[in-house]
C-alpha cells in the first residue's frame, strides 16, 4: 500500500467523520430525535420535546463536545456507576499507554526504519509516493545494531504498561471498595441464590430451604422466595399487554372507527362497540394470568432454586462461602445479582444440567468462530473478480462497469464482514444466556470475554495467517514455531491494520455517536406510532459490544508499535474520539441497567497481559528473522515476568473483585446497626425477587395505565 | 529379551523374595530385632523384649501373613488412621483392575498377539527360545482386523477403571465425612494459622491479631499464639540434650571411670567428678535456654503469623473461608495442622516470600529432573562396554574378565540407577519443606506428587524416548507428533519394563518387609549402646516414598495391558506381595504421624486418570502405525470423555478433601454442646499450639527423666 493510498482512505474517512460530527450537533437539538440523541435527559425529564422552533437549532454547536470533557470521574460514577468509569478508565488507560508508545514510536523508530534500506530507499521528494513498508521494522537492515532501539522500545513499553497496570488495578479495586462503603443497603447484598436444591418426595422447595437455613443458619436467615417456571405466564400477560395497547390506541382515536360489524370481515352482522370488545377480551385475559399465577404460587412449576435472603450481608457471605452440602453439587451457593439484573428465563437450577450447557457453549463457540471464516474466504473471494467471474459467469457483463467493480472489490468485502461481524456479539450474548447464568451482568461479562476471543482469532490471526482453517489449527499445535510464523506474517499486514484502524475504528465510533440504527428505526416508526402515548425505553450500554472493540484496537497498538510505528496516530485519534463520545453517551443516552462495580476490569486486564505476551512472542520471531539471535534470546525473560506480574496482580487483586472481604462486610453492617430504614428495608428486602411475571395486574381497573407493574415487569422480561 | 531371559530373572527374584520372606520369618522373632521388626507393639507395650530362648524362634512361621491377611478395614482405621487405609485401598483399587485387565489380556489379547506373524512366528516347540515380542500388539500383522479386538480392550478397561474411580473416591469421601463425624474434638479443627499479619510500628504481632479478631469476630474468637523464631532456642535444647543423655550414661557406668583429670588430656591435675562436671554444665546450658525463652516470649524475633483458635469448628471455618482484609495478601488464613504435624523451622510468613520460594522450588524440581539425567546416560554407557573402554583405558584388563564384565553391564547400571533413586524422595521433601508449607502432612503430599512426576518423566519417558534432555523437550513442542511417536517407542520397551517390575518391583516391596537399612543400622549401633536407656523411634510411614512407586507401577500396567499383556501377571504379583507387606507393616512397624484423613486420595485419582489418557496417546498412535486409522480415530472420544468424567469428579467429591461442609461442622458443633469436656478441651486449646521449643525446660531437677516435654519436643524439632 503506498502513503497516498493511506492518505485517500483517511481523507474519506476524515470526510465522514466530519460530517457524523456536523450532522450529529444539528439533529440532537431537534425535539423529534429526544428520543434517539438523548433520551436518558427525557426520561429523567431534564428534556421535554415541546419547544418552540429558532433558528439556533439548525446551527451546529460543539456544546455538547465541552460538556463531556469537563465531566469528571465522580459525576461519571453517580450518574452512570462504577461500569461506565471503568469502561472510561479503560479509554483513558488506552490513550495513556500510547502517548508513551507513540513518543518513542514517532521520533524515535520511525526515523531509524525510514532510514534503512532493506526494502526500498525512503523518497524525500515524493513522500506520497513512498511505499508503507518503508516506515516498518522490515526497512532495517538485516543484523543491523539499529535493530537494539526496537528492542530497548520493547521492554520500555512492556515495563510502562505493567507499571500501570498495576496502579490501574489497584485503584479500580480500590474505588470498587469504596463504591461498597458508600453504597446504601442493597437487596443483592443481602441474598443469595441457592440452586441444586435436593427436595425429598412429599415435600415442596420452599419447605425444604426454610427447614435447611432455619436449622444452620438461625440467627442470620431472614426469607427465601423460590423462583418457578412462568414461561406460560410470560406469554399470556404479554398478550395483555398487546390487548391493552390495542385499547389505548381505539380509545384515542375518533368515534365512528370504534365500530364494526360482528361478522364476514367486519361488513355484515350486527354493530359491536370494539371497545367494549376489547375491554371484554382485556378481562378475561387478565382472569387468565391471575388464575395462572395463583397455580403457580401454589406450588406448581417449582425450579429447585431459591433466593434466600439474610438479615446481614456478612450472614449471606458466610452462607455463600462455606460448602453447605456434605454433596458439594446439592445447595449450590452464589450471590444474588440486583433484583433489576436477574435474566428470568433459562432459569436452569440442576448442578450436571448447568455443567452440560457450559460444554454445549463451548462447543457451539468453536463452531461459529470455525464457521465464520467462511464469510471470510468468500469476502475474500469478491476481491478477486476473476474468481467471481469464473463461479458466476452471467455476471461478466455487469463486472466490465468500472465502477461496479470498484465498488465490490474495494467497499463490498468490508462491509460484508462487518455485518457479519455485527452478528457477533448478541450471538456471544445468546450463548452466555443459556450457559446458566442468572443475571444480565455476568451474562455480557462472558459475552464481552467470548467477543473479545473471537475478534481475536477471526480479525487478527486470520489475517495475518490467511489460509485454511486447518492450517491456522496446526500452527497451534506447533508451538516452538509460533514465534517465527508470527515474525514473519505479522509485519506484512501492517498496512491492513493501519487502514482498519481508520476504516472500522474511527467509522464505527463517529456511527456510535450518529446512532444510524435507531436514527433510522425512529425515522420509520415516525409514521406509525402516536407520539404521546408511545412509551419509549432508555437503552443501556452494551459492554460486550464496544469493550472487546477497544480491547482489540488496544491490542493491535501494543503489537504494532514497534513494527509499524505509523499506526500509532491513526489510534490516538481513535481513542481520543473515543474519549469525548463515550462520555456524551453516557451522559446522554446509556442508563446503567445494573451495576457490577468493576467487574469488567479483570478482562481488561487480562486483554492486556495476552497483547504484551503476543508482542513478546512477535519480536523474538522478529528478532531471530532479522538476524539478531541475541536480542532474540534477551526477549526471552520478559514473558515470563509479564506473566509473574500478572499471576501477582490476581492474588493482590482479583479476591476483591469475586467477593467483599469480611472486614468491609462486618463494618458496613455496622454502621446499618443505627439506620432506623433498615427494619423497613428488610421488611421489603422479603419480596423484592418475586418474579415479575408474578406481580399482581390490574389493567382494566388502574388509572395511572401506563405505570402499571405489569409494563415494567413486561420490560424485563 | 528372549523368554528364557525373563525366566532367569524370575528364577533370581523369585529366589530372593523367598529369602527375604524366610529371613524376616525367622528375624522378626528374635528380641534384639524387636526395635526394627515390631517398633510399634514394643512402643505400645504389646511385645517386650525379654523372652526365654525356644527352638520355635528359629523355625519360619507364615503366622503373620495369616494375621496380615485378616486386619479388616476398621481395624487399619482405628490402628494406623485413614490414611493408611487410603494407601491400602489404592492396592486394593489396582488389584482389582489388574485382575480385570489380566483376564482380557491373558486369555483374550495374548493368544491374538501370538497368532499374528508381523515380527516372527511362535515356537511351540521350544517355548524359552521365543522373543517376548512374539506376545506383544507389534506381533499382530498391519491392518489385521483383530487389532479390532484390542480396541474393545481398550474401551472396556478404560470404562472399568472409571467407573472403579468414582465408587472409589465417593467411598473415600463418605470415610472421610464419617472419621469427622465420629472424630473426638481435636484443636485442629478449632484453629486456623493467619499469615501476613500487617503491623503497624510500635505495636505487636499479638496485640494486632487479638483487637483484629476481638473486633470481627467477637463472640466466636478465642485465644491465639504468635509464632516466633526459635532457631537459636533448638540449638541450645540440642547441646543440653546431649548432655543429658551422656550424663545419663556415666551415671550407668561403674564408678572409676566418672573421674578424669583437669587438664592434659585427662593424665594430669586435680581429680574430678565428671558427673558432677556434667551435671553442673547441664544446669548451666538449661539456664541458657530459659533465659532465651523468656526473652523469646517477651516478643523478640516474632514472625508475623499466628495460630488462632475459635470456640466452635463453625466459627474457626467461617474465618478461615472468608477473605478477612480488604488486601487480600493480608490476613492470609488456613486451616491449622495438627499440633503434633506442624512443622516449625522455615516458618515463612510473608506472602510475597512463600509465593518467591514456590517458584524457586518448581525451577528446582525442573533442574533435578534435567541433572538426573546424566546418570541415567552414564549408566547407559556402562551397558556399553567398548565406549567405556574408550573413556577409561586402563581398565581393559579388568573388563575382559567375563564375571566383572557382567557384573558392570548387568547389575551396576541398574543398582547406580536404584541408588540415585533412593535420593529423589527426600529432595522432593527437602524442597516441598521450603515451599512454605507449615505441616509434615502437607510437605509429604507436596512431596508425592513431585516424586510421582519425576519418576513418570525420568523412568518412563527417559527410557521410552532415549535421547538428549533437548530431544525430549522438543517431543511436547511439537504435540500433535506425540501419539505417533508414543505408538511407535513404548512397545519397543514392553521387555524392559516387564524386567522392571519383576526386578524393581518385587525386590522392593520384599527389602520394604525385610527393612534391610533399620536392620544394618541396629547390628551396627548394637555393639555402641546400652540397649536398655536407648530410646527409640517408631517410624511413621513415608507415604512420599511408597505411593509413588505403587502408582508408577499401575501406570505402567495400564500403559503396557494391551501392549503386551505379559506384565499383567508380574503386577498382580506385585500387588499381592504389596498387599501382605504394607498390611503387616501397618500392623507391626509405622506409626501415624499425623491424619489427613485421606488427603493423598486426589494424587491417586488424578495418576490414574494421567494414566489413561497416556494409555489414549498411545492406542492412538499404535492404531495409525498399523494401518487401522479408523480405530485411531474412534480412540479420541475416549480422551475426552476421561477428562470430562475427571472434571466432574472433581467438582463432586474435592471440596470434600478441602474443607468439611457447614452442614457437618454445625452438626460436630452441636454435638459438643453437651459435651461435659469441652470447657476442659478449649482451655487446652490455648497452649496446645506452643512451639515445643519454647516448652519450660527441666532436666537437672525431673525424676521420670525420659519422658520429660524436652525429650518428646526434641524429637519433633
Amino acid at each position: 500500500m503506498l502513503v497516498s493510498a493511506l492518505l485517500t482512505s483517511l481523507a474519506i474517512n476524515s470526510g465522514l467523520c466530519v460530517l457524523f460530527f456536523t450532522l450529529y450537533s444539528i439533529l440532537r437539538k431537534q425535539p423529534s430525535n429526544y428520543e434517539v440523541y438523548i433520551p436518558r435527559l427525557l426520561a429523567e425529564g431534564e428534556s421535554d420535546k415541546s419547544g418552540s422552533f429558532n433558528l439556533e437549532r439548525l446551527i451546529p454547536s460543539p456544546y455538547w463536545v465541552k460538556r463531556a470533557w469537563q465531566l469528571t470521574e465522580d459525576d461519571l460514577l453517580s450518574s452512570s456507576g462504577l461500569d461506565a468509569v471503568v469502561f472510561m478508565r479503560l479509554i483513558n488507560f488506552s490513550l495513556r499507554v500510547f502517548m508513551f508508545a507513540g513518543v518513542i514510536g514517532i521520533f524515535v523508530l520511525l526515523p531509524v526504519n525510514c532510514s534503512g534500506n532493506q526494502l526500498e530507499y525512503f523518497d524525500f521528494t515524493d513522500l506520497s509516493n513512498n511505499s508503507l513498508d518503508v516506515f516498518t521494522i522490515s526497512n532495517v537492515n538485516n543484523g543491523s545494531s539499529k535493530l537494539w532501539i526496537h528492542f530497548a522500545a520493547v521492554y520500555l513499553v512492556t515495563i510502562f504498561v505493567c507499571c500501570l497496570l498495576y496502579y490501574e488495578f489497584r485503584y479500580i479495586s480500590q474505588r470498587r471498595l469504596d463504591y461498597f462503603q458508600s453504597s446504601k443497603p442493597q437487596p443483592h447484598q443481602f441474598t443469595i441464590l441457592v440452586r441444586s436444591i435436593p427436595v425429598p418426595s412429599g415435600s415442596s422447595v420452599g419447605e425444604k430451604v426454610d427447614s435447611f437455613f432455619r436449622e444452620y443458619h438461625p440467627s442470620t436467615y431472614l426469607s427465601h422466595i423460590v423462583v418457578r417456571r412462568t414461561n406460560k405466564i410470560k406469554k399470556l400477560l404479554n398478550d395483555a399487554k398487546k390487548l391493552y395497547t390495542r385499547l389505548l390506541h381505539l380509545q384515542s382515536v375518533p368515534n365512528q372507527q370504534k365500530y364494526t360489524r360482528s361478522c364476514c370481515f367486519g361488513l355484515f352482522g350486527r354493530k359491536v362497540n370494539l371497545v367494549e370488545q376489547y375491554e371484554k377480551k382485556l378481562e378475561d385475559a387478565e382472569e387468565n394470568v391471575r388464575l395462572e399465577q395463583s397455580e403457580a404460587s401454589l406450588g406448581g412449576d417449582e425450579v429447585r432454586s431459591a433466593f434466600v435472603s439474610f438479615k446481614s450481608r456478612y450472614g449471606a457471605a458466610i452462607a455463600h462461602h462455606l460448602q453447605q452440602s456434605t454433596n458439594p453439587t446439592n445447595w449450590v451457593t452464589e450471590q444474588a445479582p440486583e433484583p433489576r439484573d436477574v435474566y428470568w428465563p433459562f432459569f436452569s437450577s440442576s448442578f450436571i444440567r448447568r455443567w452440560l450447557s457450559k460444554l454445549v457453549v463451548i462447543f457451539l463457540c468453536i463452531v461459529l468462530t470455525i464457521v465464520f471464516l467462511i464469510p471470510v474466504v468468500l469476502v475474500q473471494g469478491l476481491t478477486n473478480l476473476n474468481q467471481l467471474e469464473a463461479w458466476l459467469p452471467f455476471l461478466k457483463n455487469v463486472l466490465t462497469i468500472t465502477f461496479v467493480s470498484q465498488v465490490i472489490t474495494g467497499y463490498l468485502p468490508s462491509l460484508i464482514l462487518l455485518l457479519f461481524l455485527k452478528i457477533v456479539p448478541p450471538a456471544m450474548e445468546f450463548f452466555s444466556s443459556i450457559q446458566g447464568y442468572v443475571s444480565l451482568s455476568d451474562i455480557q461479562k462472558s459475552a464481552c470475554s467470548k467477543v473479545l476471543w473471537f475478534t481475536i482469532w477471526n480479525i487478527f490471526f486470520a489475517t495475518v495467517f490467511s489460509g485454511s482453517v486447518l492450517s491456522k489449527v496446526y500452527l497451534f499445535l506447533d508451538p516452538k514455531n509460533i514465534p517465527s510464523k508470527l515474525g514473519l506474517s505479522v509485519p506484512a499486514q501492517s498496512s491492513f491494520f493501519i487502514a482498519y484502524v481508520v476504516t472500522s475504528g474511527w467509522t464505527s465510533t463517529s456511527s456510535e455517536l450518529f446512532r444510524i440504527i435507531p436514527l433510522i428505526w425512529s425515522l420509520l416508526k415516525r409514521p406509525f406510532t402516536d407520539s404521546k402515548d408511545d412509551e419509549f425505553e432508555v437503552p443501556a450500554m452494551n459492554y460486550h459490544n464496544h469493550m472487546p472493540r477497544v480491547l482489540f484496537f488496544v491490542l493491535l497498538g501494543i503489537t504494532y508499535f514497534f513494527l509499524a510505528p505509523l499506526i500509532l496516530p491513526f489510534l490516538l485519534v481513535y481513542l481520543c474520539l473515543g474519549f469525548i463520545i463515550f462520555r456524551n453517551q453516557f451522559i446522554n443516552v446509556y442508563a446503567p441497567r445494573f451495576e457490577t462495580a468493576g467487574k469488567f476490569w479483570p478482562i481488561v486486564h487480562n486483554s492486556m497481559i495476552f497483547s504484551l505476551v503476543l508482542m513478546h512472542a512477535i519480536a523474538v520471531g522478529i528478532f531471530s528473522i532479522k538476524n539478531v539471535n541475541l536480542a532474540s534470546t534477551l526477549i526471552f525473560p520478559l514473558p515470563v515476568f509479564t506473566l509473574l506480574f500478572n499471576e501477582y496482580c490476581r492474588k493482590r487483586f482479583l479476591p476483591n473483585f469475586v467477593a467483599y472481604p469480611a472486614e468491609s462486610l462486618i463494618r458496613k453492617d455496622r454502621q446499618d446497626e443505627n439506620d432506623p430504614t433498615m427494619p423497613e428495608f428488610l421488611d421489603k428486602l422479603v419480596t423484592v425477587y418475586q418474579d415479575p411475571a408474578l406481580m399482581p395486574i390490574n389493567y382494566s381497573g388502574s388509572n395511572d395505565r401506563l405505570r402499571s407493574p405489569l409494563l415494567s415487569s413486561a420490560h424485563q422480561a
